[in-house]
């Protein structure tokens, strides 16, 4: 990869954040530390793990302060190739908490876990087998945690007893360990009503306290119960099932999550937002409104459109791949001015990258690659 | 970067496409190049050239395709970094279809087109003054079109006097070329309704033949008058106006664009998909629904979900960032199964991956990079 600035790199260490190209991913440097501080003092407070999800920002420079400062003592990832990149990187403690189901994916896990402590989550006896198959062939041991759906209805079995089924069919596999549950409802985390957030998250806690039991009932050990996300993981810290949480975005935030923070007043999200795509103005060739040059290829507008910040009144209305419209009614905005927004959404948005650019008082102090960029398998 | 398969790479050549890595994007080479002959053959009736837009694909490869088969006598790009890895290729011809401000992007386009002949758009004296400046001081000259707004009310000045009034400007700038008008209206291109789209397409034509007036009574000639895109090009074409057309995602297509065809009957948009998200089922936990391994991170959403082929009244309903909901009410669909979707918008899709699997008769025949992935400047 050519690192030529403007083509691949957005930055060089040392210049003004006014000079970096757009559109690019600016990180906060002051606020990041913050909210790695602020997430690290409450697992300490609660006696909980912190297994960061990578996901969200793919960097395994961001990974590394997660865990030296943040209080981090493993990671998620969500594909077999995320975890390489890490484990090259020097991370030794991963969940792909998520279902490997590919034989060419499942050589590739359990050869990763010959290099790092590697888990896996299983919703299947089939994938039991051939996960168990694998280690065999590849002369390996691998845990897994069984992935109970606690209301998302997306992956996982049923809490309770089927969840016990499947954990002795894991304790009963060779070349497979039966580590604990995941237990994770995304759909909760974003969750802008706090009543509603806490019956979700109620559910939560009744669907693994149901596997707990039975659980128990089959004689397995469940050691670890990993779950949480940054909307509801004070919930999880606090809860006394789980023992280690899984957020991921916190760190860095997005506009998503900013409307659940200030709606819920800053207690339970309590994080500042630390990333930013700054954009340029292209065009502005009629009054109330101005293009920049971020669009779809450099954010991710899943989760809604960008927050435009700085600029009294005026906002971003629409969305093309290259293009950002501004409606700037008091036309403050005019061309080639900077313009800071905070992404809909920071996971995908990340994913766009393959640089972000820390900056502090104004200066660009570190550029970290986003190692695990388009790794999709 | 690694050339792993399966860490970088998603498939090798010759392997059966069913072993390819997910998710994946298969290109079908039968119907690409279909497409392709669709193309040339209309551009060569109407005597209209083809600047085939390559922020559809971002593949060098295809450029060159599209070049050596399939009619294209040169390129638009949105960005200077785009360009520059097209031109890196061998490309000879392209337009920055878009508006270059940032006094470094200035002096990278001003400096690639002392390789190959370059041109770019312009809504604005300041932004002509720059580019003037800029190709005084690396003492190269840059072709400009004007670009007029056509209905579609993001950038360009107002067709008629405010656009001949910019377009003497360029012509009195040293350096700078005036080479004739950009005229591209995106909303067009996918709007359903066949009446509604001739209506906007009539305004185009309506604005552009305003323009040509304007220009002529200040004795300026128009070389060139670009734009249409796939959902409108043959109107484009035919027009006696245009002449040469910037439509991209024509060689691939996708969800958005095959509901414009499918409405209008295949007409005007003669085209047939050939661009596919090859995924794997990774979950099946429960009856009537499952889980495939493509979601935000593997294709865009911007322009709705992507649409499931192959399997028989089932769906896809929903979308996470690295999770697809299929609703199967038939229960086809088995754990480890392929399925194939197809992407909602081509471009950011493309944008998301590092290469494209090229696909005839089940069997992987080429991977090409997705050469300007992430050239965000």
């Amino acid at each position: 990869m050519s690192l030529e600035l403007g083509l691949s790199v957005p930055a060089k260490i040392g210049m003004s954040v006014g000079d970096v190209e757009t559109p690019a991913l600016i990180i906060d440097l002051d606020a990041f530390e913050r909210n790695l501080s602020k997430m690290r003092n409450v697992v300490e407070k609660q006696g909980v793990g912190l297994r960061a999800h990578a996901k969200a920002h793919k960097s395994a420079d961001i990974a590394h302060r997660q865990m030296e400062v943040g209080g981090a003592h493993g990671f998620c990832c969500q594909k077999v190739s995320e975890a390489t990149v890490l484990v090259d990187s020097g991370i030794t403690d991963i969940l792909v908490s998520n279902q490997i189901v590919h034989p060419a994916k499942i050589a590739r896990l359990i050869d990763l876990g010959k290099r790092a402590l590697i888990r896996v989550c299983v919703d299947d006896a089939q994938n039991v087998h051939d996960l168990s198959q694998a280690a065999i062939t590849g002369e390996a041991e691998i845990g897994c945690l069984v992935e109970i759906d606690v209301g998302a209805g997306r992956c996982g079995v049923n809490p309770g007893k089927d969840a016990a089924v499947l954990a002795q069919q894991i304790a009963d596999a060779p070349g497979l360990r039966f580590d604990g549950l995941q237990a994770y409802n995304g759909s909760a985390q974003h969750c802008i009503e706090a009543t509603e957030r806490q019956a979700l998250f109620d559910t939560v806690v009744q669907k693994v306290e149901q596997t707990l039991v039975a659980l128990n009932e089959a004689g397995l050990a469940c050691p670890i119960v990993s779950g949480a996300g940054t909307g509801t993981f004070q919930k999880e810290a606090a809860s006394g099932v789980f023992t280690e949480l899984q957020a991921g975005t916190y760190c860095l935030m997005d506009a998503s999550y900013m409307t659940v923070r200030n709606l819920e007043g800053g207690q339970e999200v309590p994080f500042e937002n630390a990333m930013f795509l700054q954009c340029t103005v292209m065009s502005a060739a009629r009054p109330g409104k101005v293009v920049c040059d971020g669009g779809h290829k450099s954010h991710a507008v899943d989760s809604g459109l960008p927050i435009l910040v700085d600029v009294d009144g005026a906002a971003y209305v629409g969305c093309n791949d290259e293009h950002g419209i501004i409606n700037d009614p008091k036309n403050q905005l005019k061309l080639k001015d900077k313009i800071r927004l905070i992404p809909g959404h920071c996971d995908p948005t990340c994913n766009l990258h393959d640089y972000l650019v820390g900056v502090r008082n104004g200066i660009v102090e570190t550029v970290w690659p986003v190692t695990a960029r388009g790794k999709l398998w």
